[in-house]
């Protein structure tokens, strides 16, 4: 038998700033999480290539707290040990913060049943230095009752088409939104939004949207709308990347993970 | 009667991340703090050199929400509109937070009663992206009452000597700790120094010192002897730069602050 019936399984989580990055997704010519993953992998396979495979892409300048990606390995390096391993070859702008043992057949992105978005959001009226690379700056009241009732509109399962780009190719453009919650602390405002999957831009759409019906600027009713229309016009703008953070992928059960 | 007779006087708060730049003061072929603020003056002043004194400096990646400069100016712009005028010109990782009119006697530096320092640590087992750049990673446990008691030695007055760099050309190394508290949240401890003055990086010695108290490394009687016999030596190494802040500056009272 080849060295292939050897290969391990791994499933890692990791956090990343997405400040100076082109987006998760391996590019030519440009900066990627991909990119700087596959290429500590290689450093730690002399050289040969390991892809990885993410939950999902996040777009250039998104963060996240916790998203997923599998590898396969044939070295014998105890699961305990690849946290460090790898650590100690990525910039300090990736981290990663788990990594189990999972049976071959796991897949990050077929497996997710749900992932959550968090967005933040401050309303100062002076631009923060030290929070404009990791939150969104909108500095206008808004009525958190306003935005909390366009949220739980848009709760259970909708026809998304007018919450996503019109350069998504994606046919079935029907999601399932179980959660979104508004929380505001002081002067910093929290978006989550738990669902099955998210459509490009949807919740950079959805945030923009809902930040201007907190500021009147739109209605629960365009929201009606949109979602019976389909119309990108009707909604707000595509709040911007860097607010946004992929918190949070869940499967199905932890019964993929190898105990050592 | 010439120009000058029309100058006005302004002190300016201002905040900033430290990451990018190489200190607070001007140095030719760096980007520095002083650097962009005089910049950001010129071109208000349709290229006049502008020239601002800062409360004090700050070293090279070290951050402040709540830095002091003076600068004077014979423009006719109302006191309100500086901060726009000036925050449209700067970069977005500097930002003037107020600017009042005061006598044209004040003086940022010599007029400083107290300043506040606080720095930033965390202490999870795993460095996290998101404080990389603005809280010291030391991924030890401390005791919490051992860092405050030696804490509690350093208030009052001292001679610093042990707690400055040899480079330091100050002769009088006397200085006074009115408070010193040490505080923690979770991963996340705050420390902060108020005082009548600090030394070269009198601040950082003492956090690196009072961290390895924490740890068990260095003790109190460590201290009292370097407050005695002067020696660097006996104490903690220098904490890194990115996680202090000068939080605040205070001047003796507002009576130079004239209202418009």
């Amino acid at each position: 038998m080849g060295e292939d019936t050897l290969n391990k399984k791994y499933k890692c989580i990791v956090a990343y700033d997405g400040t100076s990055y082109a987006g998760s997704q391996i590019q030519p010519q440009e900066k990627t999480i991909q990119g700087e993953l596959e290429a500590a992998l290689a450093a730690i396979h002399k050289g040969a290539l390991v892809r990885i495979t993410m939950s999902g892409r996040t777009d250039a300048g998104v963060h996240a707290r916790g998203q997923v990606f599998h590898f396969e390995s044939s070295l014998a390096i105890p699961v305990s040990n690849w946290v460090k391993a790898l650590n100690r070859l990525l910039p300090p702008d990736i981290r990663i913060k788990e990594v189990s043992e999972v049976a071959l057949d796991f897949h990050a992105r077929f497996d997710a049943v749900q992932k959550e978005y968090r967005y933040f959001i401050y309303t100062t009226q002076a631009e923060d230095p030290f929070r404009r690379l990791y939150s969104y700056h909108y500095p206008y009241s808004l009525s958190l009752s306003a935005l909390k009732q366009a949220g739980q509109l848009l709760v259970g399962t909708h026809n998304f088409t007018a919450f996503t780009s019109a350069r998504t190719e994606v046919q079935d453009k029907v999601r399932t939104i179980y959660q979104l919650d508004c929380q505001q602390a002081e002067d910093n405002l929290v978006i989550s939004i738990v669902g099955d999957g998210f459509l490009y831009n949807m919740v950079r759409i959805i945030v923009g949207t809902l930040l201007e019906v907190g500021q009147g600027r739109k209605t629960v009713k365009d929201i009606e709308l949109a979602l019976t229309a389909g119309e990108r016009d009707l909604l707000g703008r595509t709040a911007p990347p860097h607010g946004l953070y992929l918190w949070r992928v869940d499967y199905p059960d932890e019964e993929n993970t190898l105990t050592e």
